[in-house]
């Protein structure tokens, strides 16, 4: 019933699809990717060369740039990938943008209707200015992302879906803790290692060092001296990804993400979830609306509040929590959203600059995205 | 007798126009919009809030982002300059991109003619890869630049100009050497400082210390060893703008410019010449341009080769040097290059895309830029 479309995914130039450790937009992209194809969409995806996709790839540069050791302006490669796409633009029916704030370039000078997500913070300098008269499409991976600018006419908030199958129920759970991420202030790495030290339960980190000096100082002056003094409480197991991460979800006892960085998302929470394994988290960024406090985990607003909670974490409905966040987050609920989108912008108009907030763009018919949230719907439509 | 034009004139964010110190492309950007609009040419200037222009000022940020220490990624602030520019686009006969990549991307998407200059290197990892079926209106600095892509069919190479005045003849010349640049490996300043101690001159060196980590411990662990190991010969006295940069050329025997970095231009060189004072350098980049071997100076290849002509110096016409590099190098010159080029992709083709390459496109009546080089254009029109 529903038409096959020609759907263009454009990726970033700095990590491949799908990344092979540290890449959540690109996990993303590569999810959606392979659900559309498997439903039959013509899918061409504009990303690295070393990317590994069904459908047709269009390489914007030959291998990712960041695991090559590129750090430098990223101006010149979106670029790049800006202008490959806009090449072919018109065999597209819709153009599925996450080129984060190239995202809007693209959406103000392509000839076919663009969908952009943003998977970054909102909340930055250039962006009220960036966003003066947005065009249509504009997707936020969660309500607190969106909120960041409640006056853009977002055309839906689509959450983040991967597939989850969690571990085999045979592991082994013990009385550990877990933190995954990157050592960098903003993740909270010593604040989950002094959580360990005050409930006195062992802590694993599975976490990579940037490569920044800023990075580099912040692992040697603070990371470090925080391990040493945690003594045999706290092992650092380096960067681990898939099966070995879900292995360690899978035996610890419970998640921490003390992090004052406020996720626009937060794959890691719906990664542990997916394991059985609740998360202890700060209330900040789109956590809230992943972790339904006393069924997914729980929050706490600094240290001692999250170590207070800690204990509490025992009483939880683990087979509950795995099964429900595999359907809540899965990569099928993310593409239906998706494609109730496109859907809207491609019916709803042709004109590049149509609004999705135009009340005789949309097209009534088409379905709402899954996880299109009401309240944003709403102020859309105001 | 000559149509008045609707000129967009954009620069960077990065440094106000003109620039308060370093800046190079918006001091010609300052230079050229001041020339037309002395001329009768409708001139808005796209730039940073704090600029000072003649004819109408678009704030792109309210303050150039460098100076307030801004020092991340070029794209979302590049994009708020597009994005300005292209939202009054069709109030244009033609826009002049100073926005160094980002050009293509304004002359592929623009409804009306681009002229698009470079003022850095281009010979870059990604550089044939943007230029793949370049746009029309390409505008060198200098043959060295355009020679790193033969195949781009340049709209001309029109070499910078400045308002030279020079100095005082009244200024008394010492037997010194000066140095003006930044404190970077590739400009050479500790070259600088082993040929003064060849030569036996004095040594006065003007140069800013970059902000970066690199920059700051090459200026620590390079720099100032060199520095001190000089003792009295050297003098560092930081840096310079204007009428004390002046000075100091103007009382100095020879300038130096011993760097590897091929520049793409050179101001340096020619603000030297203004002040009568003749240029020792490497024969890279743009220099053997701009530079007349035993008329404005010498090359030698590394520090011994220039270590032995500076005492050549001695017999070179400075009254000739000023005067002659005045005329050559002045913003009038640039100017008239500029327009010849303007007139030509307004006159030739309104249409986005057409190649100044096109023969049919060109107006045969148009001046050649008085800059452009046969050489280039030759290739240009095969």
């Amino acid at each position: 019933m529903a038409r096959r479309l020609r759907i263009a995914q454009v990726a970033p130039p700095f990590e491949r699809v799908p990344p092979h450790a540290y890449g959540g937009t690109e996990r993303v992209v590569d999810e959606l990717v392979r659900e559309l194809h498997r439903r039959g969409h013509e899918v061409t995806t504009f990303a690295s060369g070393d990317s590994i996709v069904p459908g047709e790839k269009v390489p914007t540069v030959p291998e990712a740039l960041r695991p090559k050791g590129y750090a430098g302006d990223s101006l010149p490669y979106m670029q790049l990938t800006i202008q490959k796409l806009l090449a072919r633009a018109n065999e597209f029916d819709v153009i599925h943008s996450h080129l984060e704030w190239a995202n809007l370039l693209v959406a103000r000078v392509s000839p076919v209707p663009v969908v952009s997500t943003f998977h970054g913070r909102l909340d930055l300098p250039w962006a009220e200015d960036l966003l003066v008269d947005p065009p249509a499409g504009l997707v936020a991976i969660s309500e607190s992302q969106a909120s960041a600018h409640p006056a853009v006419p977002w055309a839906g908030v689509v959450h983040n879906g991967l597939t989850l199958t969690g571990t085999p129920p045979t592991r082994r759970r013990g009385p550990g803790l877990a933190f995954v991420g990157r050592i960098t202030p903003e993740k909270g790495i010593v604040e989950a290692i002094e959580i360990a030290r005050r409930v006195d339960r062992p802590l694993r980190i599975a976490a990579k060092a940037g490569p920044s000096a800023a990075e580099r100082a912040y692992h040697d002056d603070v990371f470090l001296p925080a391990l040493k003094a945690a003594g045999s409480l706290v092992e650092y197991i380096g960067e681990l990804s898939g099966a070995d991460r879900d292995d360690l979800f899978a035996e610890s006892y419970a998640t921490l993400m003390p992090g004052s960085w406020p996720e626009p998302f937060g794959l890691v929470a719906i990664e542990s979830l997916a394991c059985g394994t609740p998360v202890v988290a700060k209330r900040i960024g789109a956590l809230p609306e992943i972790l339904r406090e006393g069924i997914d985990g729980y929050f706490g607003d600094d240290v001692m509040g999250m170590a207070f909670v800690v204990e509490r974490v025992e009483e939880l409905d683990r087979d509950r929590i795995r099964t429900e966040v595999v359907e809540r987050f899965s990569a099928a609920r993310m593409t239906d959203g998706y494609e109730a989108i496109y859907r809207r912008v491609i019916g709803g108009s042709g004109a590049v600059g149509a609004r999705s907030s135009d009340p005789d763009a949309g097209d009534a018919s088409a379905p709402v995205p899954l996880h299109v949230s009401d309240r944003v719907e709403a102020r859309a439509a105001r």
